[in-house]
């Protein structure tokens, strides 16, 4: 190996870095401080151009979202999704609260379009990586506000360590047509969400005229095979030698409307 | 920077690096020459545990799936559905040659079930990264077989190099609810495609009950922020550092069935 070992030395190379011993996370717990501190305990200086993808449950957690499910009333409507899902009343009032409308359900499953506009299973919910107590059953709702989480955990690292990074704030979802979870992005700040590369050329010199890339949720893919799913414990990947154009872009930029999906 | 230079040195870090030069694909190449002289061309000697991710349009071009529009006679079926999708009725044959059923189509829009069982737009054929000549309109089918190709592949590799690495053929999809293309996988070998990581257990110890994760359309996804949809031109991507069972997988563990298709 005699060259690519600069980190974003050169088009064409990517690096991601899985943050190490990334801390506990609790309610009221300052993410910019904890990325800033795993990253010096590594040694890594922050640079211009750098991404941070985020596990979405550790900024849930930092922002209170944790619900003890021995305090959630069901209501009658959730009784009767558990009924026909198979799923605690507890857990199914919550998924209702936190989305627009029932998608599809049949025995234990429950598809819901969530407030946020995307499609997913139980809304996002899930008490895997939660630690539990005697207290009662722990479930973690996704933030209230993706978007707004990752421009602010920007602008405090920019305070801080004065640099701009982009942030993607990640969730794995099921998929229609296809098995298997993938990261997608739920929260965005500082990049193009979805990148319209129509009226570029082609290497050949062709017109690009149906190219729009999801981005963000190629990033969001990409850093969730460092975080893994179970014991890894990695909820924080730093992202270096992505050359990207300078366009804002939210996670809502990634919703497809209704009228527009002919892939449904 | 003082750590994480030695690419693949430790758990938690994964680089991409896009062959550089990689040259341009004519009928009958041999792809798997071409990326060995690449990397020796770039410094970079194969390592186990190396994936390499390969654009669809090489491999296509190098078997020979080059069609010429000119040669082509649209059935009666082709032109009805040409006349509703305002599509080219010789390219609509081709599409409809390539695949099961008709999924979806309105004009403008042609959303097909490939016959290698993946739901996309056209049968994944266009005319983008296409040599042109004044022979005709040419156009790129997949390959016959992605999984066979990738399997020849890594074989050939191996032969060559003495080291056994994972291959990933990639195409750029649009999907049901989300806006924007992503890279997914349509050929596997010597990887795990769908990681079922049911009964592991989470940070806490709790058993994660319904996690299977596509890791081989993470891996595409990943590439395909380098591989670029326009004039980039960087057709292959190494991969190094991320740690996988070893599962060997193939595309088509990632088709859903259409009656365990919920998300629909």
């Amino acid at each position: 190996m005699t060259k690519n070992t600069e980190p974003g030395a050169q088009s064409g190379t990517i690096r991601l870095f899985a943050l190490p011993d990334f801390p506990e996370v609790q309610n009221g717990d300052d993410i910019s401080l904890f990325l800033l501190d795993s990253l010096e305990k590594a040694g890594i200086a922050l640079q211009a151009g750098d991404l941070i993808a985020i596990a979405h449950k550790v900024i849930s957690k930092a922002e209170g979202r944790m619900v003890n499910l021995d305090e959630v009333e069901p209501s009658l409507k959730a009784q009767e999704v558990a009924a026909t899902t198979d799923k605690d009343p507890r857990l199914v009032e919550l998924i209702l609260t936190e989305s627009q409308e029932i998608s599809r359900m049949r025995k234990g499953a429950l598809i819901v379009r969530h407030r946020l506009g995307f499609t997913s299973a139980n809304a996002g919910i899930d008490r895997s990586n939660v630690s539990q107590d005697t207290s009662g059953e722990w479930v973690v709702l996704l933030p209230v506000d993706p978007d707004a989480s990752a421009a602010r955990i920007s602008q405090e690292i920019l305070d801080r360590a004065g640099v701009s990074v982009g942030i993607v704030i990640v969730d794995s979802h099921g998929r229609p047509f296809r098995l298997g979870t993938v990261g997608v992005a739920i929260g965005v700040h500082g990049i193009p969400a979805l990148w319209d590369r129509r009226g570029e050329s082609d290497r050949y010199g062709y017109v690009l005229k149906h190219t729009e890339v999801g981005t963000a949720d190629e990033i969001a893919a990409a850093s969730s095979l460092l975080m893994g799913q179970a014991a890894e414990g990695q909820p924080a990947v730093l992202i270096r030698g992505l050359e990207l154009p300078p366009i804002p872009g939210k996670a809502s930029d990634l919703i497809r409307s209704r009228d527009m999906d002919l892939y449904r």
